[in-house]
């Protein structure tokens, strides 16, 4: 068991590469494999923080490129923290950004030092450097904070992965320095312990209103669809230092299924098998399953939430569009496996109507069970990872899912 | 006290004209005044079911000219009924659609025998008599049923009043036969008893999946502001029979407040004081006070939850309209009395923040605020009514309500 003052990570049944465990943080302890549903605004699209919490979600993400622009760190910070404003205490992550800027903002110019973009929002103009990310990462306050990266388009060849995931690794450096000069909890020491006591600080923190919780800094592996190139970022990054904890980008961006699972193989094979391992923007019931079986503890994705705004839902016979019209009349619940407080108390019928009319609760109802759905998946999983009977569990969900037409009248 | 097999209104202190009750439904008790979140489409705009219960709802509005349009009545009844339908368990009133059909409609013709009307949402031609409204109704299943009525708008000469107020009584007396035919519960029967048990009926219901639960139909009193028009039409009901309860309709649609409330009084002084009185479309707390001033028991508005999703908040201290900038690092909740769901865990920064990024939860948590406001508001107000404070509580809180600005940073 890896443990720290305020971070520790255990282990407690095995399934070949798949794991079921416990990651603690400071605001609290995380059962994995888990899925983090997506708070980019400080908020998951539609849903409530109750609701997340009683659908099952114990650890959230925000994200550092969105909440730069709105409503700014600084406000943020001010209001006491991304846990205190956006009424969340359990575990938060924040993404770096890096994702955002190489996907959402416009007039990208990439150099060594950073990249400067325009908002996507108002088309002001900004500079992201590894430096100016761990700033506005400290200031949001979340838990976990990831290091910026370069991400690219997942059907990158060789040469452009080559230099982003070379370029991501120096700019881990530069943010771990950064990072280390504040209040660093990403390395072990010289002294092999974890991270620092503000206490025990020399030189004073200035005074400011901005809160210094503890924080654990995560490296992410890059290296796109080619194997030697995520091994080579995977051993850079396990050379670097003793992590926290690990993030594996830059897939699910548009390269086939089979390439990521290949990925997740290799990188399975470097990183340290005592430490979180987590797969950004994956959210899909199959991936889930596949990236559990390979050894990821911790996954996001809008997907249950920006399905469900959009009338789809997951079921454990696979997607469900909610707008057909032989739902018209349909009395049963979106899963009848599912006792989410959608599924216990409302019809098909129901939901395809609020859908019709554009009712704000339709894309609430769906976004809340499409989370919870994800949820008992994880939970299942695990349970299945202590029983010994994951491989045979995870075989026969696919099979259901992938080939069983959804039932309707 | 009033009393049906289903239906009951009991009062149980008074203060002037305001009078503090229990409305007994078939679907539970309602302490009054109270007002009733308006679910148009079968779903109060962005909340759940089970927030409105803990925000103190007790009664709900859906309306007949939205639900005939879509989904359609035949689905409501063939999916059990609007109480069913939308998952709610308590009392429910449906308006009959008079006030959509004359101020959403286009193209209205309207005759003696109804209104023939083409659809907000699609042009669709549709006719509704007195009758078709009634089989509407009778199909969705509320509790409360209101008579099919001719509205026009509030400031409408003697003539164009006379005419539709009297159209009005004459629809009523249809909708009352239409209803009785049925399965009537709206005024005493020659016997001296209300309503009718279905397992005494000689002839058998037809077999059918629609349901037929207890109702009771209430008539709507009109006459614009003209007071010799409210009067008569207030008399001509009355003499027609024994009702459940009463609308006062056409007001709050245009005409000066001071209007409003005269026309409030003269009705007062016609209808029974045993039965509840149910003022409609009305909303904006100080109108609440003052109808319950003029001993209204009911009322219903989109304001609470039209404006939350515009972004106004009602507070003790007055409107604020939470899209300030001067909100932007505000701590405070959006009422510092207020112990709602909303003001319990958010500040006023955070609720600014996510109606500037046009996050779905924004208006759901100011919806939810400003329900719990006129809850909490009816609640108190029935409180002084109980205790002998209503008229210096009453007069107390409007002074502040008109008087004091929000204080902002």
């Amino acid at each position: 068991m890896m443990r720290t003052e305020t971070f520790s990570f255990s282990i407690h049944a095995t399934a070949g590469a798949a794991r079921a465990g416990v990651f603690t943080t400071p605001h609290g302890a995380v059962e994995t494999p888990a899925f983090m549903p997506v708070g980019t605004l400080a908020t998951v699209k539609a849903l409530d923080p109750r609701e997340l919490h009683e659908a099952g979600a114990r650890m959230l993400l925000a994200n550092a490129y969105h909440l730069h622009l709105r409503p700014g760190e600084e406000i943020v910070a001010q209001m006491g923290g991304l846990h205190r404003f956006m009424g969340w205490d359990g575990p938060i992550l924040t993404d770096s950004g890096g994702f955002q800027v190489f996907s959402l903002a416009t007039l990208r110019t990439v150099t060594e030092e950073g990249v400067e973009f325009q908002s996507h929002v108002d088309g002001s103009r900004h500079i992201f450097t590894p430096e100016s990310v761990m700033a506005i990462e400290r200031a949001l306050g979340a838990d976990v904070i990831m290091q910026f990266d370069h991400v690219i388009p997942g059907q990158s060849d060789y040469a452009t992965a080559r230099e982003a995931s070379e370029r991501s690794v120096r700019w881990l450096e530069r943010c771990e320095r950064a990072f280390a000069r504040d209040a660093g909890c990403g390395m072990r020491d010289a002294t092999g312990s974890w991270g620092k006591d503000p206490a025990s600080e020399a030189v004073p923190r200035p005074a400011s209103r901005i809160p210094h919780p503890a924080q654990a800094l995560f490296p992410i592996v890059q290296g796109g669809i080619h194997a030697e190139l995520r091994r080579e970022a995977a051993l850079a990054i396990h050379d670097m230092g003793d992590w926290v904890g690990y993030g594996i980008g830059g897939l699910s961006v548009g390269e086939a299924k089979p390439e990521m699972y290949t990925m997740l193989e290799v990188v399975d094979g470097v990183l340290p098998t005592d430490r979180p391992r987590y797969l950004m923007g994956v959210g899909f019931p199959e991936d889930l399953i596949e990236g559990v079986r390979r050894g990821v503890d911790l996954f996001d994705c809008v997907a249950p939430t920006r399905m469900g705004r959009n009338g789809t839902a997951f079921t454990s016979e696979g997607r469900l569009n909610v707008r057909r019209a032989e739902l018209r009349t349909d009395e049963q619940p979106l899963d009848r496996e599912c006792d989410c407080a959608t599924c216990a108390r409302f019809s098909r019928a129901y939901i395809r109507h609020l859908f019709a009319a554009d009712e704000m609760l339709g894309p609430r109802l769906l976004s809340l069970h499409n989370v919870h759905f994800l949820m008992t998946l994880m939970r299942t999983a695990r349970d299945a990872i202590a029983t010994g009977a994951f491989d045979a569990w995870s075989r026969a969900w696919l099979d259901r899912y992938h080939s069983r037409p959804v039932s309707v009248p």
